[in-house]
């Protein structure tokens, strides 16, 4: 999302630990520190230090299951010198260290991996590596990387419109925007992703999807299908790039319309069963059964860690081709920097978005899945790295984030390459 | 639950099976085909045949985690014979096939173990061997065993109390009901469990759990707790045998309020780690995250009969002691039958009920895990059989599915006694 007004001060990430707060503890928890669904307490934060590691118990879910095979071993190596790596943050004169990052980012878990092995993982407030948190926007850049490695396979044509696969969508604006404009939100879409405006048309789409409670006397629309199909056209498909998540929803729908298969089994049987997956993930749902495709999967640290091996790798991992090395090849080769440039992301310069990922186009190559209060997968070909974060800030715009992430993220990379 | 008036009659098995009727099926499904919590379509014959399968994609749900430990091997040596026995259902003329009668009871899944084997397994519609089903009332076998466990080793007094544990319900029918007389279902509540009546309380105490939705304006308890405090007294406590499920809710509180820990922590750490289980089984909660502790435990089959292993087993399986052997003992030799008496089971004639497991009392020593719509563990200790089965049957009491049920399981039983 675009930059915003200058921040609230909120509570520290000391001050706002979860397991310290004591949310959800007693049978049942005290009334203060109860957290619900119903009443929206869940999306407050600091609740949601504790909500984005608890989505499940929260809301109906479908799994997306590991399988039967066995997991695959992500060697340790861990390096106890990545604490004290400094870097000055984006805007700072100051520098501060790596560990020192963490509690700025209000970080629930961070993984490194230096040439497939864990050199750092560090989990804090309620998460453990056996529990899924929520990937928020992360989730676009599986889900994307399903459509464009059928669009290689020539199962998927990337240049038809929307409605050839999704005829119920022929009158919104999906109709006539192709896979690939749709892959890379260069749609005109009447909508708006501002979510510090409660009535923007975001909280609708949540609502419609039954991830957000809806109000008393709601008769909006009832899935996510039917909130699609009522989002009209503004503006001309192909132009600058826009972050609209129903992008990500409707191409949900394509790839259930050509597999006749639900995301989650899609995820399942091409993505973590061949990961060697640790656990079971899961996807948020609305009433029809149908994913939150544009933010909605749950997945642990290290099953999300392998996810981005597997792109480090040329889409290679665990002895299976995961993703198609021509997908992985023109995702690192990055979108138009021109059309992005206009989106006005002062913590992106020079950055493109490609198939729903974000391309730095430094001198590592560097390119990221990135979601909304800090869910991040961060892929450094030039220092053989990845990085996976969750986290829990109190604001959702990565702008808050990445002044104290991008450049550490970097530092430990150039760290790294050096000799041990 | 006591027996009813004649049945309705209901389409059979082979016509409501849920695969040949596509429920769910699609994206969206149709809506004909379309199953959804908050329209209470989940909960009708035949959409149950799906239901009772994926429960955990229509409500929220609190993980009961395998852990990382190695699945416990069930070897199999499978025997064709076993559809071929034939029985006399009880109070029919004619013969029928074990075979047969799976469809009689509208079986979803069923698995045999003789002398820890798998000697038959077989799955129907939508079930397969790596999906939890909801247990109902064999919920209660497992959260009862916990508390006869934590009794035998002094953390628990039989004879306190349940307000000794839980002060708010002091002023509720359970304030001065024994922790015994709670685990014997010999207590006088105010109550009924009629599932044929829909202004039955039973249907109340689900709204206040949140496992059936509330209709507009629902101004009653918001949680399992808050429905338990205002269950009133009838009679006595301490009398005949009464099958009243909020006893076991109330044995979750105790449960909770003893260890600390919620009940799906308990059945982790000390039931599905212990038994190497397959797959993570899951619980449906209240708005405050309690499980529904009288029914709403979720776990795959094989699971379930590894469960019923151990009981057979003197609570030994996979090499730890999973249940005292005290209170298996205690189990098997039942309960008080002039009391059972008078509850009325046709089908149970000669029966107990102790800790909540059910007990035969016939020449092999069997006793049942039994819930609704023909959920069940059937441990018969002469044949070193364990029966572990789900069923999705149009009506709830298992007086509906007894009589094509029971003698099925004896005639196995003495089966498999004879030398092959």
């Amino acid at each position: 999302m675009a930059d915003q007004a200058p921040a609230p001060v909120y509570p520290d990430a000391r001050a706002t630990d979860p397991v310290a707060m004591k949310w959800m503890v007693g049978s049942p928890p005290p009334p203060d520190k109860l957290i619900q669904w119903a009443d929206d307490s869940w999306f407050r934060f600091p609740q949601t230090r504790w909500s984005w590691s608890h989505i499940r118990q929260l809301m109906p879910t479908l799994v997306v299951a590991r399988g039967d095979g066995p997991v695959a071993a992500l060697p340790r190596a861990e390096r106890a010198d990545i604490d004290a790596v400094t870097f000055q943050p984006i805007g700072w004169t100051a520098s501060i260290t790596w560990a020192q990052s963490l509690d700025h980012n209000y970080t629930d878990g961070i993984l490194v991996l230096h040439r497939g092995r864990i050199v750092y993982e560090r989990y804090c407030g309620v998460l453990t590596p056996e529990k899924p948190h929520i990937a928020y926007s992360v989730t676009k850049s599986y889900v994307a990387m399903l459509a464009a490695a059928m669009i290689v396979d020539g199962v998927i044509d990337e240049n038809a419109p929307v409605a050839t696969y999704v005829p119920e969508l022929a009158a919104s604006a999906f109709g006539d925007a192709t896979v690939r404009q749709v892959l890379d939100m260069r749609t005109g879409l009447d909508y708006s992703e501002d979510y510090t405006d409660l009535r923007s048309p975001t909280w609708n789409y949540t609502r419609a999807g039954g991830f957000l409670a809806r109000p008393a006397g709601y008769s909006g629309p009832q899935s996510y299908l039917e909130y699609l199909a009522g989002v009209k056209r503004l503006g001309q498909h192909g132009g600058d790039f826009i972050y609209q998540t129903p992008n990500t929803e409707a191409l949900g729908f394509v790839l259930r319309r050509v597999t006749g298969q639900s995301l989650s089994q899609l995820l399942h049987e091409r993505v973590q069963a061949k990961l060697g997956a640790e656990q079971d993930g899961y996807f948020s749902i609305d009433s029809t059964s149908s994913e939150f495709a544009g933010a909605g999967f749950n997945v642990t640290l290290r099953d999300m860690a392998r996810f981005g091996e597997a792109m480090r790798l040329d889409g290679r991992f665990n002895g299976h081709q995961i993703v198609p090395k021509a997908v992985v090849d023109d995702i690192r080769k990055g979108g138009d920097r021109a059309r992005f440039a206009s989106a006005g992301y002062k913590t992106l310069p020079g950055w493109s978005y490609r198939s729903m990922w974000w391309v730095s186009h430094n001198e590592h190559g560097a390119y990221m899945a990135r979601g909304i209060h800090g869910q991040a997968i961060y892929i450094d070909p030039a220092a053989e790295m990845v990085i996976a974060r969750f986290a829990s800030h109190p604001l959702a715009g990565n702008v808050n984030l990445d002044p104290t992430s991008l450049p550490a993220y970097h530092a430990v990379a150039t760290h790294l390459m050096k000799a041990r």
